[in-house]
């Protein structure tokens, strides 16, 4: 199967789309949406919003569809647990990272809020949601049956790879993390991996010099 | 297995996991978060977030985890399609209006953005959002290989359990809906079955009066 990201150095949501790719091994071809120019990338995807994956011709968008697919089409070395409570739980933790921690503070969220709202304060507009949201996934792995090495299982999965390229966005931010003790010790061992590293931001083909 | 709906009659992302459990005709108890108290739910989720099911005991949060259990525990009168980009499509359809747009135009982030701009436009902060989200699920139903009863399938599923929610809530909230075409005729078609008219708000046992 042929596999073409479209994404771009900084796009949070394409590098968790990066790492999982880069756990399961999958050799895929990176495309830099900046360098390919938005006209051509609205072919792709019209909704011009990143990540979207091109396999064999057809195009996934959304990058909890992508991730999926791809659980599903390479089912070797699993983002996601066998057992259906610690799935739904590792799948939860992603959806409150994707929903209401990186929807709510992304760039053009930030952006239009300063259109409409000329004197709001965009930085503390992120880390009232980015504090909810880390309190709530620290509270999450508190309530876990047992302690694992990573979120959810002893090897790296579905849950990990949202948190860590939520965590450096936070800290490019200026979001105080130190409250979040699970959470950095998570960060930190993933970050260490290659499969991590390679994803990062500043790894990328299109990562300006 | 026992199943406990944590949610309450306004509750569009319940509504979505009422219309799943109905679509696959599995029982379960409602239990209206109201009536149980804030303090006895946030043992339940100390997020205090709807909705919440407990299976067995275990308790599973986040629409989109919850929908993927029933999936994946009750694997009958199926949700999302086999053939895998159908399948992908159907659950990006579902992340844009999870992500993009209830995420983004739900009471709490009104009141939030409110209590942060007092002079913000809290409705046509909801436009802008739900506008941009419906052009974007008009544009992908036009793009479909074929032209289903439903978003991507001849029977209801997945992508349709998002959209019927956020339709009424689009209506609820003044915006127009005239534009998508294709949206309103998926919206009608699914509002006449009994699955999602079961679903609805007003049908809820804690619907007053």
């Amino acid at each position: 199967m042929t596999l073409r990201l479209y994404t771009r150095w900084q796009n949070s949501a394409g590098e968790r789309v990066r790492i999982a790719l880069n756990l399961k091994a999958i050799g895929y071809q990176y495309v830099a949406v900046d360098t390919l120019g938005s006209a051509a990338y609205a072919e792709i995807n019209p909704q011009g919003l990143m990540p979207a994956l091109e396999a064999d011709g057809a195009v996934i968008t959304q990058s909890s569809a992508i991730l999926d697919f791809l659980e599903t089409t390479f089912p070797d070395r699993p983002l996601l647990p066998d057992d259906p409570v610690l799935r739904a739980q590792s799948l939860a933790f992603g959806a409150i990272i994707a929903s209401e921690m990186h929807a709510l503070t992304v760039n053009r969220v930030r952006k239009q809020l300063l259109s409409m709202a000329p004197d709001a304060d965009a930085a503390r507009w992120v880390r009232h949601w980015l504090g909810l949201g880390f309190a709530s996934l620290e509270a999450l792995l508190q309530r876990r049956a047992r302690r694992f090495d990573y979120c959810y299982g002893d090897t790296p999965g579905w849950a990990d790879l949202h948190l860590v390229p939520q965590v450096s966005a936070a800290r490019r931010l200026g979001v105080a993390l130190d409250p979040y003790r699970l959470v950095l010790d998570i960060d930190a061992r993933c970050s260490a991996l290659e499969a991590f590293a390679q994803a990062r931001p500043d790894a990328q083909p299109d990562f300006p010099g």
